[in-house]
């Protein structure tokens, strides 16, 4: 979409044509994607972007680099918001090729499978499951009945997908307007899923609102647990039941989260971490092979320990 | 159904002729209606209520309004619970009309439109979605695949609904019968969903049991949510992952509730509340535009200065 | 299988022939059964097992009962998990038997159902759900849409499923490489449940990874429910909304839990026990009748006394 166009559609002034691609953050951001800036903690990231175009107040106009173009306005989120619309994938598509089906995949009857979409060899795809357009599937891979797989995610070779999981909904973002309506943020990125993955029953993973939601190889996910948007699993990581991630979540290799733990959002867990049932992540952690516990969260010894002392409170 | 034929089919004894079209609360029933007095907190709802008739106690049968009723009997909820399953639905409807569609809309392959149902224009329902009879869809609105919606409810326009959620399942209600069993109390109600909703995926949303679960304009709710029956959502609500409400959780606008955080049943939430994530909330917030945590409940400020002494515990 | 075959492949030495059938824990197999020592907790069943062969460490093959057959090794659970995979049944049958289906059952479109599978009287099976291979369901039992249950899982009468519930998936069980890989534990078992259940929506019920994952007659269970391989609920249980059971979780009859209470695997709770929402139970509870709270557990009049003392140190 020409930048022109986009911002007098939001009406922004630009004059600079500008073919426009997607939108991405400062820091990801290539000369044909537009990012923003509303929270002025990111001020450093605006300095550097490349990105073609930023959605920017006044007052920050100045610390735009000279190859960046400064879309000036009120709101940037709320504009960001507005634009992502106009980058958003049909829900349905109505033209593209037939999928195509490795060999000895077993494809079950009442089974969906969209436009452009490549299923490798030996999977088998049950009853009832929703392969949406241009997802891609490696070998030998299963995926149990019921699942919905959101178009144009992928998910590697030997890996199982039980019932009724979800792959690729959208994450959960929204700017606000003045008089108090959500305005949607199009998700337009995918997840990504790599090689010997398994996920358990009535798991949510949310797509990207830019790029990729990103689950490596190895990793092992238990029922009903909720996967924000851009997070990002390490090899191995390990997920009881029940777990909650927010956006934005970035687990190392070979994090273990216990039941009903969950994590806030934009934060770094490091690798070889056990978080203890009912563990609540807020901060980074940045030192590996470390044991944590509680809400908030401390070190396991610590949490035990503090246990004593509250009974202690009791006498 | 005429009251005698009831009271008999439930072995009370009631010569009076009225025909009972449902049953209610004592506040909200009308005089073709019955309701029941179980726990003498009510007892003032008693004494106003407009019902045709209730399932009360020997001991309240003289609080019990002229125009209305007194079904005597040991066990008024357990009678209710009976009672409930001769004003049950057909869980699937053999006659009725075939379903209208408007103009536009993308129907999907492998999706059941149940009898009497009317969909807008402009809407997408996506493939092994199943729309029960006698719902009601609004324009523009998308339905991902796999999604449930049970009979009777009613979806807004331009509202997103995502995969694998679960709209109008039976709330969670029975009474018990003194040799154990559980008499279920038949969920005779339904959800109502206003515009521009959106629903992540696999929630799970119950109908109400007497009347409307209540989803008003605007709200946004995340993924792996639980609303029990009865609850009503003010517009502009917004509920992150995996949050859960109680049976007849009254939301007012704008509430915000975080991750992982639930609700008591049978209280309210003033409007412009924030609550962190994992707070338990089990007593209605009465004051607007407050900030709460932690579990029991406290406000945000105070649970971080409790967080302070805690820590001074373990020096 | 031939256990030498079996060895064989285990890259184990062994040259006993002995038909082996099926995988076990030590307590619980018979003659034709492998089971496995890896934590010497469980030295003393393994002193009383009367498994066909085990898995064990050179140091505890003085320990293996007479008519045992001792598979000495590195990582006994290790290659118990290899060998799960060759016992496993086909993710779908090819051969069987139509299935057979009672009087009066409404069967509605878009419904799979496997070889071998036998359904009962005056059911109701709702669009969208799978019942896969070698499955029983009782009499008059409600099935409502887009539900999955697995293959050789067991359902009884008057039993009502409601949307989008899971039964069968697998447990979450895998053994550990030393160069970091998980290998699955396939889990052989099944889930069987009682008579007069009511399941809610979205909830996931585990297969057991041997033997059964128990229900028993008269529970109920909320929606958003995850229960873990293995657990045995009693007669008469309840669980709400967002409950999490971890494996091998043991409810006696009448326990009830409040909303997203749970359970650390591998425990007792006696019967009439209630736990109150959000209480984690990480201990067996053995007395029966009492109520606890919080995490960690305690008595709920004790947590309510803690939370008066808590409040004091903001003083």
């Amino acid at each position: 979409m020409n930048l022109k166009d986009l911002a007098q559609a939001l009406d922004i002034k630009c004059e600079y044509d500008l073919e426009i691609t997607s939108l991405n953050t400062l820091i990801d951001s290539n000369k044909n994607e537009i990012s923003f800036l509303e929270n002025k903690k990111y001020i450093n990231d605006l300095e550097k972007t490349n990105a073609g175009a930023v959605f920017v107040k006044a007052e920050y106009a100045s610390k735009v680099p000279k190859n960046t173009i400064a879309l000036i306005c009120e709101e940037p989120y709320l504009n960001l918001a507005k634009a992502s619309k106009f980058f958003a994938a049909k829900i349905v598509e109505i033209d593209g090729k037939k999928p195509i089906i490795g060999e000895e995949t077993i494809i079950q009857e009442n089974v969906f499978i969209g436009k452009n979409t490549v299923i490798g060899d030996s999977c088998t795809i049950m009853a009832g499951s929703f392969i949406g357009d241009n997802v891609k599937i490696g070998s030998n891979t299963v995926i149990y009945p019921n699942v919905t797989i959101y178009r144009d995610c992928e998910i590697g070779s030997d890996c199982i997908i039980h019932a009724g999981t979800v792959i690729g909904s959208d994450g959960f973002g929204f700017a606000n307007t003045k008089d108090g309506k959500y305005i949607k943020i199009y998700q337009n990125g995918n997840v990504i899923i790599g090689d010997d993955v398994e996920i358990g029953a009535n798991c949510a993973i949310d797509r990207a609102a830019f790029k990729s939601t990103i689950i490596e190889n190895g990793v092992r996910i238990d029922n009903l647990v909720h996967i924000g948007h851009n997070c990002k699993l390490g090899k191995g990581t390990i997920l009881t039941g029940q777990v909650g991630l927010s956006g934005s979540t970035v687990l190392k290799e070979y994090v273990i989260m216990g039941g009903q733990s969950g994590t806030a959002g934009h934060l770094e867990v490091a690798a070889f971490t056990t978080i203890a049932a009912r563990g609540g992540v807020t901060k980074s952690i940045t030192t590996p092979k470390m044991s944590w516990a509680g809400f908030p969260l401390m070190e396991h010894k610590t949490w035990l320990k503090l246990q004593g002392r509250i009974a202690k409170l009791l006498k």
